[in-house]
């Protein structure tokens, strides 16, 4: 079994002290150690000031048996974390000439110097064990400060996630006495609150012995990603443990997982378009492009995204596709997102159209706000509707519209049924 | 002089603690304190649970003179913070009756029954001094603790934001020794970088006498935000204060200010339409929809903005516009964006028409990918063009294509010209 490590993240610097930027570092180290079986204690944040970090330091070395710095390793002098940690340690500091050779072929490789102030960041307190940073010229450590062993990490946060993942972690899980390896399998759906699939997964982490599976949830409206932590021997035997697991949700949620890993829904329904040799033309009216721009900017969306159509109003909408919007009493309906998504397959010539169409019930700029959601697919096959009222004010609705319309989307290309009551959708008005 | 408090913010709840949420709330505590002169020392986080809740009261109450508290007021068996923030003072809870008939009235007036477990939100420290929340049911108070007075406050975003405003600055300024108040103002620009900007504003602070008047920067690419803090004996004297440091602001940034306090790009763009009765519609092919995603959703918007049109590749948008997309070497050019906005605006009928057109240089999906903009906005004294290049990979194009097209609209709609050089852009490719 796993120990329980007293862990503590430690982050500096005056940007993130001051709320100059938001500690995005910080949630990401700390979800990464849940994925892993790890929880942290404690988090603190102190600006480039030595009193503080030396304070700071010195309070985790008593408190926490393991510690992640992230920040200040960077050549200019208000990086301060490697001459600070020496202090605490009650060591001096060195040249590490390794990490020179590295800087200088890093230089080197872009056709540059290297700058001498980048020399301070060899500059590691003695002992330090180094860890490696293949992305950068911020060099990692290892160092014992009184009863705990600190990790000291770049603020950049690409280099802070290479040297989590491939340097830190297995000596966390080594010192936790749970060699071996965590593998991570994410699910993301939509249309499901985290209680409800909670309910639904109810007994998942026992199908796998001596609580190896760890089960967990991150919602981000109007997604929720629900992760499967496995700890094992080796990757292969994590594989292997997984894999009943994987087939366990994928049973339970069925088809409201729209992705898994690092899959986005947009990449997904960009890809089944691809695969499928459509193009796609999408019909909007209060989501104002967003069902668009969540697709076009993707690398090789030129093949398969064709047009948008965006008008503020139904009559707008309806002279963009050069239909009739002089009828009298012309209201939102999925008839007439039917019209518009079979007018916008024709004239433009592709495969697919999507119309999503929304009216807001009311005007109140509060979360009283709600919306009826008017939704038409219109492929080779024929033309699907769908109808919905989604609450939660004007950006939770726009929100939900957005990812409905594209989880619709793929419902279709994969062959599943579009309409499936989702946990967000509110009963038609009385 | 306002006195230097140490000043510590402690964060609250399990979310927080293990990055389920990035903690926004402290970012925006601490930047509140710094527009109000103050500097946060330490920021620390911890989870739901007693013994970590009381070391960190205790912990902050010796090194600190004011204490922030966020979180932990709800009327859950999780919610410690009354509790824990009792034994840490040495004194017992007590229920605060005023606060009680507060909570029903609330719920009264939303016409529900308060529930029995809401009576725990009532339940305070003996002596503490209530802190007010017109808008929730959590009740802010003060409490001093070991040497410091703590403020405990709701981890809802807008009841802390209005508790923070309307009874903890004006405390803890009366704790300074500054009684008075603090005035900001924010100016938001686009195009210049934030060292250039200070630059610009060399020698502003020392307008005015006494060090009164301070000056910061917030930088979200593509924009930049420009603070001014003024310190005052009241509302009036800030006013009359401010006025010429704002005035000379407003004559260094001169035309790149797009916005000024809580307006945006996008109102300030709709807002410029509305008063000149003109109707919008926008021409995008890379940035997708986001252009018109910015301006659509807006309250309002369906009087000005009436057509979106997207295509993924020139030809695509050339058919969306009925204009020959068959022509043999179609590249993007201002020419060509020209053609565009003025085919839009005579067949959509509007006043205005923005056409914003980005052909990426190379396909590499990192950093070093350059796109060039040629942009376009036909209105009904001609059409005026402007050609832009920008770097730093895929997302920075797109964001920085949308910010140059919606704030040459704005520059156009306020008479200004569309052409003057940012820093962000490079020089066209030899």
């Amino acid at each position: 079994m796993i120990q329980p490590l007293r862990i503590e993240v430690i982050c500096t610097g005056d940007e993130v002290l001051t709320g100059k930027i938001v500690n995005s570092n910080y949630s990401y180290i700390a979800q990464k150690l849940e994925d892993h079986g790890f929880t942290v204690q404690r988090g603190v944040t102190v600006g480039d000031d030595r009193a503080a970090l030396l304070a700071a330091f010195r309070e985790a070395g008593v408190r926490s048996d393991a510690v992640i710095v992230n920040g200040g390793l960077g050549p200019t002098v208000d990086d301060l974390s490697q001459e600070v940690a020496a202090q605490a340690a009650g060591v001096g500091l060195e040249l590490h000439e390794p990490w020179v050779a590295r800087m200088e072929a890093f230089f080197t490789a872009r056709g540059r110097v290297m700058p001498e102030n980048n020399r301070k960041q060899a500059l590691l307190p003695q002992g330090s064990e180094v860890l490696d940073n293949p992305v950068g010229t911020a060099c990692g450590f290892a160092l014992t400060i009184g009863h705990a062993r600190f990790f000291f990490t770049p603020g950049v946060p690409r280099e802070l996630f290479r040297m989590l993942e491939g340097e830190i972690l297995p000596r966390l899980l080594q010192r936790a006495g749970a060699p071996g390896v965590i593998v991570l399998k994410r699910f993301h759906s939509y249309g499901l609150g985290e209680s409800h699939v909670d309910q639904m997964l109810l007994g998942l982490e026992a199908l796998v012995p001596e609580g190896r599976l760890k089960l967990g949830f991150r919602a981000h409206y109007p997604q929720l990603e629900t992760k499967l932590t496995m700890r094992a021997r080796d990757a292969a035997e994590a594989r292997r443990l997984l894999e009943p697991a994987e087939a366990e949700v994928r049973a339970r949620l069925g088809n409201f997982i729209l992705a898994e890993d690092n899959q986005t829904l947009e990449g997904v329904v960009l890809e089944l378009l691809k695969a499928q040799g459509a193009a796609l033309a999408v019909v909007e009216d209060f989501t104002g492009g967003q069902i668009a721009a969540r697709l076009a900017p993707q690398p090789g969306a030129e093949a398969v995204f064709r047009r948008g159509i965006v008008g503020r109003s139904l009559a707008d909408v309806m002279a963009a596709l050069n239909l009739n919007g002089a009828q009298p009493g012309l209201t939102h309906s999925p008839e007439l997102a039917a019209d518009m998504a079979r007018a916008a397959r024709e004239q433009t010539g592709v495969s697919h159209a999507l119309a999503v169409l929304v009216a807001l019930e009311g005007t109140q700029e509060d979360v009283s706000l709600t919306g009826s959601i008017h939704l038409a697919l219109a492929g080779p096959e024929g033309v699907l509707t769908r109808r919905s009222r989604l609450a939660g004010g004007r950006e939770w609705v726009r929100l939900g519209a957005v990812e409905m319309g594209l989880d619709c989307l793929r419902r279709h290309l994969q062959g599943l049924p579009l309409k499936e009551k989702t946990d967000f959708e509110k009963e038609p008005p009385r």
